[in-house]
């Protein structure tokens, strides 16, 4: 089973795409989509709309899975990152039928066992589960990582997290 | 030149569209794409995708108005408008290159010269500018055309509200 995770964003969205064998995690391919501050709105959701369906068409993915927003406490910017994950919702959702939501607990808990874990713990599961030799950067890309490999350890329950 | 005007929203998204000519409107078209509540959320925004794709084809706007998003005092509401217009305008900049912005305040100013307008007043204007027997509902489809009109009384310096 092929996962896409996906820490979503509108400066920045990490995407993690990991292949699930026997209980065994690969990282496939991770990295950033990145849009300039130059550009206007319309064309950053573009930009962002075209490189991840780029990816969802090499990578055919069985499930994506995408951290859920986290609100912001700037006002502009959470309207600005939720604008671009309703654009990340629709492509993924026009390439493939299966997604899933989590919160950045659900998350620290599939990986650590421990829904406070911090940032660094997490990085050291996704290095360790994927067996990489350095934390993945940037950190965008290390999430979105950890989010694919949360949705492969709760596949079996997984119907519940779908969106 | 023909005006594509858009209320966002995530249950009901209103939209009208709007022929100038030398300084007169014609409501070409108005009404409401309304998505269940029932469906995922990924389903309902490729509903909005999809429908608003067909508005977009059938009229080929010159220009698309849309209203700046007012902040819910329900956050998760919020969000979820806010992904619906990030969906909206990613429609929008693929068929047309001209996407304008306003706020409520600038729809009522452009309106009524008055921006502490009443929803009453702006809707009578909508119904008088067009030409109209009664006013255009739901309230929806009513603000979509009026935020057209605004688009269309601005034209001339618009260039300040494109996004």
């Amino acid at each position: 089973m092929v996962i896409l995770g996906i820490d979503p964003g509108y400066a920045i969205v990490g995407y993690g795409v990991v292949e699930m064998k026997g209980g065994n995690f690969t990282a496939l391919d991770y990295g950033v989509i990145t849009t300039p501050q130059s550009e206007s709105i319309s064309v950053r959701l573009s930009m962002i709309a075209d490189q991840l369906k780029a990816i969802l068409k090499k990578y055919n993915p069985d499930a994506v899975a995408i951290e859920e927003l986290f609100f912001s406490a700037n006002r502009k910017t959470g309207i600005m990152v939720a604008e671009a994950r309703g654009v990340i919702l629709l492509c993924c959702a026009e390439a493939c039928g299966n997604l899933f939501e989590y919160t950045p607990m659900q998350i620290k808990q599939a990986m650590t066992g421990y829904g406070g874990a911090d940032k660094q713990q997490i990085q050291q599961m996704v290095k360790l589960l994927l067996r990489l030799k350095s934390i993945p950067r940037p950190d965008d890309a290390a999430d979105a990582l950890a989010v694919a490999l949360c949705h492969g350890q709760s596949a079996n329950f997984a119907d519940e997290f779908r969106i």
